[in-house]
């Protein structure tokens, strides 16, 4: 993580609870305060079953002003029905009287366990101290409350300029279950001081969002509660950043380096795994087959096994991307692992060039490259191996 | 199985060998020889990547006749290129000098490791002695001589009749990594001494797919070496069997129940597999939703990893098809693990009923039932768990 010093953003605040949530005791329940109404705007599940905190936060979002987010782990207040709806509007409530504030300006977002409801006494008893004991540099100890089956807690941040004018991005995430991501919650929360302009700050996190989250996922395979939040409380008072501008430009490369930051490692903190690998797809007709490609061999069992058993199988990731739907010519296919090329025009190169391979597969980040020769158009997807720990974590989550 | 007194088919004869393509000297060669030329019908992988044997197989099948097929293991003969076919298109001309038939009525067939060359030699050393130890019984010798990673041998078997006429089908596969199946390859050889109308094998043969080795793998997900082929020699001498007939539909009744034995014999032994448990969707708009909604949840790691924990943990299921893409509203599904149901209308019912499908999950097989409650339509995937197994054998597979 680059600017490892950035702990806190201009006019925000963050307080974190052990509210007993978690069954283990640690911190579940988080705060992030912004003093003043933020603009912002938000990226939600695609998933047709949708959490009662998502149903109260999107529409929320959608008015493009948010000034706090409460968020709580251990309980997902999915499938909970009608009655999840009430816990979900009570939970913002709660926080909105302890704040201050209009219950509209309150985001509530919850990880965890589906079906089960929220035990609302323990919202009621210890929003209020959340809401007492805000404090600035209390970024890591909300990252640290949202985590359910992470390792570690994740925060990337980045500093840029409007001018002379200097502002701040920090954002603070969630997520481990990358390995197959059908339903490991992503939650993460991007927070900025700059003054950006409300079109341009939703369009950013769209395009931020495919190239960091949306390439370690496939499309729709998101979970009940998935939500990426970015405010901007404006206190930097910059000169506005306006799409089609180089400060524009300035911003969504930084914004993009700070999801990108967060979604490695999410990928770096897949469940039970142990390393992190980029599948960069190149020569394809376009971007959704480099898309498509990269995203059917970052997702093959077959795949990231090998890569746990750091063994150069080569075969697998060719018939992944065989019956990925990308168009591709086998007689083409070059792979390469990082320098090493292991396959040329679809045939492997031997077995000394595999054994190189296999050394680079011993590494616990390297980027592999399969190069369709069929046209201009590339794209990433970042994965990790798997694992006996991701059969353990999963076999065991709720027992 | 049922049957498991039928050992052969009339006019079928069978020999296998170990011919050194397995570094394990396991039986790794063998031959299926009808007396007569067969009708047949066939299904080959829909991978873009394709392996030479299927390359050679797919045009002379289309032919509608074919007399014998050469099948190894420890070698897929797939991403060899153009020696690759030179070395197909040999073992093909070997069996048929061989057998003293054209080489236009063989088909050859491979599985096991991609991007080496075949072992020539040892085909030309071995493949006369296959010829010549050719006999009625040998089909379960066939059957050990195509596995790679199966745990056990896979054959199933049916008598029906037309009129009084009596006639055999007998399977023989191979395939044990359905846990993903994006690349296990699997082969199916499915042999009968009845006479049946060319076109309508064709059709019966894909619908016998779709029922069975379709509903355990995702469309389009297969090997670079997948292979299903019926054929039909004719011998039982029945009153041809037609499309439309009694008699036809006697015929798909059997021929499903052969297929649908085998897939689920794959399954069972899906790599490191513990259950089998029947993923069955109803109340879907229609059958491609039902199918949609069965092969997300049949996929998900994250189902399958709590069915080997032994854990009734719906959300999973829930939200696998809630990101299915099938029409589905949240407030209507009902799960039940057999007869016990876990959601109603959407919501948990409680913790006792839980604790109730827990002691199904103990179980080696049992059925999930995912009622939609939105129209008549339902299909059933197979799926296994994904066990601590399954990582092991695919990490260690080549090395």
């Amino acid at each position: 993580m680059k600017d490892d010093m950035i702990k806190g953003v201009k006019g925000f605040k963050f307080s974190a609870r052990s509210a007993g949530i978690k069954k283990s005791g640690k911190p579940d329940l988080a705060l992030i305060y912004s003093e003043v109404p933020a603009r912002c705007a938000g990226v939600f599940t695609t998933n047709k079953v949708v959490a009662a905190p998502v149903l109260v936060t999107a529409p929320r979002v959608e008015t493009g002003s948010c000034q706090a987010v409460l968020v709580n782990s251990g309980n997902a207040n999915a499938c909970t029905g009608e009655q999840g709806m009430r816990d979900a509007l009570q939970c913002g409530a709660l926080a909105a009287r302890a704040l201050g504030i209009s219950e509209e300006m309150l985001a509530v977002s919850s990880t965890g366990v589906i079906g089960h409801l929220l035990p609302m006494e323990k919202f009621e008893r210890h929003v209020p101290h959340l809401a007492a004991d805000l404090v600035a540099d209390g970024a890591e100890s909300v990252a640290r409350a949202i985590m359910t089956t992470d390792a570690f807690s994740k925060m990337a941040s980045a500093r840029e300029h409007v001018e002379e004018t200097e502002y701040t991005l920090l954002g603070i995430a969630k997520g481990a279950g990358m390995i197959h991501p059908n339903m490991a919650t992503m939650l993460a929360f991007v927070l900025t001081d700059a003054v950006v302009e409300p079109q341009f700050l939703r369009e950013a996190l769209r395009r931020a969002t495919d190239v960091s989250f949306n390439s370690i996922t496939v499309d729709g395979d998101t979970s009940t509660n998935d939500m990426v939040l970015l405010m901007a409380n404006g206190v930097a008072q910059n000169a506005e950043i306006r799409g089609g501008t180089p400060a524009g430009e300035a911003f969504c490369a930084a914004l993009n380096r700070v999801m990108l930051d967060l979604a490695k490692m999410i990928v770096r903190d897949g469940e039970g795994a142990t390393k992190l690998v980029e599948i960069r797809v190149r020569g394809a007709v376009d971007e959704a087959d480099a898309r498509r490609a990269a995203c059917a061999i970052s997702t093959s069992s077959l795949v990231k096994t090998a890569f746990f058993g750091e063994d150069a199988n080569w075969g697998r990731i060719i018939a992944a991307a065989g019956y990925s739907g990308a168009a591709l010519d086998p007689e083409r296919i070059d792979i390469l692992f990082e320098d090493i090329p292991v396959v040329r025009n679809g045939i492997g190169t031997g077995k000394d060039l595999e054994e190189k391979a296999s050394e680079i597969l011993k590494r616990n980040e390297f980027t592999v490259i399969v190069d369709l020769h069929l046209g201009p158009a590339e794209a990433s997807y970042y994965t990790s191996d798997l694992t006996y720990d991701y059969v353990k974590i999963n076999a065991a989550y709720r027992t």
